[in-house]
Parts: structure tokens; C-alpha cells; sequence
């Protein structure tokens, strides 16, 4: 059976994402899974996701993080709580910061490997590396926090 | 005649950028302005770029801050060497930050504004605050570099 992604879990309602929803059809279907206490996430940029020829659009990184982040933070939550990695809560965006270490190629698989630095039940950080043919191209983080009521499915 | 945006002056060789490029003709199409001091970019996402239902995913508000961010800092590179606002050097990002104060509504035009806070030649630093319905959202900055060698046309 095919390893089943953080993302995965979202209820229906909260799958929609332009970033890691599996129900939005023209996504970039960001996947996270854990290996062991590092989270990781493959994914390889459309062509289309160009900044300049031959290397990926910083805004496209920037979302790679940050779906990859609050799904780590969401799977951080349900490993601590429930001991296991099925998120239950939906978690969100509070900040997102993106060090564009060197240009990220176009082409190549990308691998984004997430650490959770600080965890809180209402916040969570997570450290992100982003690398490209085994080269650092992109550090970042995000702090995540549970979904406000405000954006829950009416 | 139509304004032409900060973008409208890259050459085409640096306008496929998947955020701003008006040769790319799947992307975002960023487009921004002078109003004085402040830059303006107003900018409506499509339905799909949603985060959940009613509400603007991150990565895409992350993605106009970014384009919105280093177009500012570049035309602002021109208006000071040439007293102009025709940008002749495209600028990239080395940081993005950006704070996500209240989930941004879909559906209805958004408008960003950038002040730069910083310019030296090698580095400018442009602050953006993005508003809807005229409700402050989300607030941000970009640390925008000349685009380095490795990227440039060959």
C-alpha cells in the first residue's frame, strides 16, 4: 500500500489547498512524510515555475515550505497527542520567512527535509532546508498555528 | 496609453518569471506602479489559489509580495541612477518574510503597497503591506539583490 502523506489525512474540507490540497485539481500537491524525527518532502517544480530559464520561481519555494511546514506541524501535534501521525487539526500559516540561499535549478527533483524547532499546543516552528542535486539552495521556516475559527468549514 | 508597470520594462529574457513574467502565460502575472513613494500592485487571485474555502492560500499572497518586492526595489534602483522608473537591471530575492495577520478574503481585489526602507546598490529592502476590502491582512518584506551572474542569460 502506498505510504499515505500528512496531507493525506485532511479532512475533505481542508484539502483544497492551492499548495498540498489532493482535491485541488491544479495544485502543486505538496507531500510530507516523516523519516524519523525529520520530515520530507520531494517535489519537482513544473516548468512553468521558472523565475528566470533554468531555475525554480522563489514564490513556488516559498509555498513548498510553507505546506511542507504547517504539514509538519500538524503531524508534529498528532504525534505528540495521539502517538501517532494522523493530523486531526488543520494548521495554518502565522509567518513564513525564506532565505534564497543560492538560485534552486529547474528540472531536478527538490527535497525540503523540516525539523520541528519549537512546539506549543497553539504554536509550532519548523526549520526547513531545501536542497537540489545534494546542494543547499533555500533555508526557511514557519510558524504554524491550529486553524482559526474563522476559516473553518461553515 | 495604458501605463506601463515596473515589469513591463524587463527584458524578455527576464519576464517569464512564473510571478511577474508577461511571457509567462500561465503565472500569476504580477503587475506594480509607482503612487508617489509607495509602489502598488492590485491583484486578484484566482479561485483556485485558495488555502480553504473563502480564503487566500499563503504561498500565492507570499508569491505577490515577492514579485511585488523585488520589482519595487528594481525600479527603484533606476529611479535613482537615472532618475526614472524603468527598471535596466532585474533584481532577485534574497529573503522573504512575510506575517500573516488575518485570513485574506477571495474573491475581491487585493492591493499591495511597497515602501522601500532600505537601498544600497547591492541590497534593497522593501516593505509591503497587503490590505482587502480595505482590511490590513498580511505584512512582509524582501531583501531584493542585482540578479547574480550564475542567473543571468546565456
Amino acid at each position: 500500500m502506498k505510504e499515505r502523506a500528512f496531507q493525506d489525512f485532511y479532512p475533505d474540507d481542508y484539502a483544497v489547498c492551492y499548495g498540498c490540497g489532493r482535491l485541488n485539481p491544479v495544485g502543486l500537491h505538496i507531500r510530507s512524510f516523516w523519516e524519523g524525527d525529520e520530515s520530507v518532502c520531494r517535489f519537482e517544480p513544473r516548468p512553468e515555475h521558472m523565475a528566470v530559464a533554468g531555475y525554480v520561481y522563489g514564490g513556488v519555494i516559498a509555498s513548498a515550505i510553507d505546506c511542507h511546514g504547517v504539514g509538519t506541524a500538524a503531524a508534529a501535534a498528532a504525534r505528540k497527542a495521539e502517538g501517532d501521525s494522523a493530523p486531526r487539526l488543520r494548521f495554518v500559516t502565522a509567518s513564513l520567512h525564506v532565505d534564497y540561499r543560492r538560485p534552486t535549478p529547474l528540472g531536478v527533483p527538490l527535497e525540503l527535509r523540516g525539523h520541528v524547532v519549537e512546539q506549543k499546543q497553539r504554536k509550532v516552528v519548523v526549520a526547513v532546508r531545501l536542497t537540489a542535486n545534494g546542494q543547499l539552495c533555500v533555508e526557511g521556516w514557519v510558524v504554524a498555528v491550529p486553524i482559526p475559527d474563522s476559516m473553518l468549514a461553515k
